[in-house]
């Protein structure tokens, strides 16, 4: 059985990915809306980590949207939220993909889909959509990914990354400059994996 | 690192410990209340499985008051989801317990700790609680079930499972008789785990 993680370089993404390896077949998957060769990284990271790797292009209207949204709400919870839902919509489109997963923590707060987002989405377009971390705290995490996987942290900013916000942020630094994201966007530490650990 | 799954012998709490096997040593604990012999099932089918089992003796006294709670409700709901949280509060007050597991999947609404109740127990006891099948959906875990166990269903008056409504329904059988059982418990299909599957 194969199964897509949403992929982003990042540590939760790259645990989820580890926890299922013995059950599934995992291929990794990052979204782009073409805006930044971030990807690379992700690929580059996901061949560190020894599973196939993906791009998949969104539709560069649902960056649009959000950037709408984002300018509204003043904040990136609902715009980072809608992204995550067009993402799996466009993924669980593809009639091959059968299992999505991605690497919701218990405690984050963005991006996660509600329950009814995720039944519409099984319903609708005849996947599953499984969060191997859903049930996981943040230590819980912390201590599996102290064990596993070597990362580097630091702030959003100084992180290279391939997940929803560092295109968002490349589309404000263009149209409304970089102070606009320090206004929008809460500091916060971001994590990039370098490779696995060995295994003791 | 150990670590401890709440064990009834059906298949949620089954398949929380292989998904986790890779990753943890796993001790099986079933809990009892010592009304009926249901744990030496949960040993067989835990030495079935291939893991170690201990029985967690639960204060008489959880019951009285879950026993209280369905009768003053009418319906099970919250009867035993506080046996569930005192139980995972007993098994997390040994010492040597650093990581609590249970079967709880996504679409569970009993018995499931809700986030402040899970946060309470991990900062008062010094434990991290995991559950492996937070987030999988109803249909996942069937295919996963289906994959790796093979498993015995039935309506949960005949199908012998070691978890907390049995000992619970027990108690009521004793003091109020077999009727008014049906009548607070709602029928529904349980399952008891045989043995795994082997792998393909």
């Amino acid at each position: 059985m194969r199964i897509s993680v949403l992929f982003s370089g990042g540590k939760d993404s790259s645990l989820s990915a580890l926890l299922m390896e013995p059950f599934f077949e995992i291929e990794l998957v990052t979204c782009s809306f073409g805006l930044l060769p971030n990807c690379e990284l992700a690929a580059k990271t996901a061949k560190e980590l020894g599973f196939p790797h993906k791009v998949l292009s969104l539709e560069r209207e649902i960056l649009e949207n959000a950037y709408e949204k984002l300018m509204k709400d003043g904040f990136p919870k609902s715009a980072i939220n809608y992204i995550h839902e067009k993402a799996i919509e466009t993924l669980a489109s593809d009639s091959e993909v059968k299992f999505i997963a991605d690497g919701t923590r218990r405690d984050d707060r963005v991006p996660v889909l509600s329950i009814s987002q995720i039944r519409s989405i099984e319903d609708r377009l005849g996947v599953q959509y499984i969060c191997p971390l859903k049930g996981y705290g943040r230590k819980a995490v912390s201590i599996l990914v102290d064990r596993y996987l070597r990362i580097e942290e630091g702030p959003s900013e100084s992180i290279p990354k391939a997940d929803y916000e560092t295109e968002l942020r490349e589309l404000i630094r263009q149209r409304d400059g970089e102070e606009k994201i320090k206004e929008l966007f809460p500091a916060h530490i971001q994590s990039h994996v370098l490779t696995r650990k060995k295994l003791p």
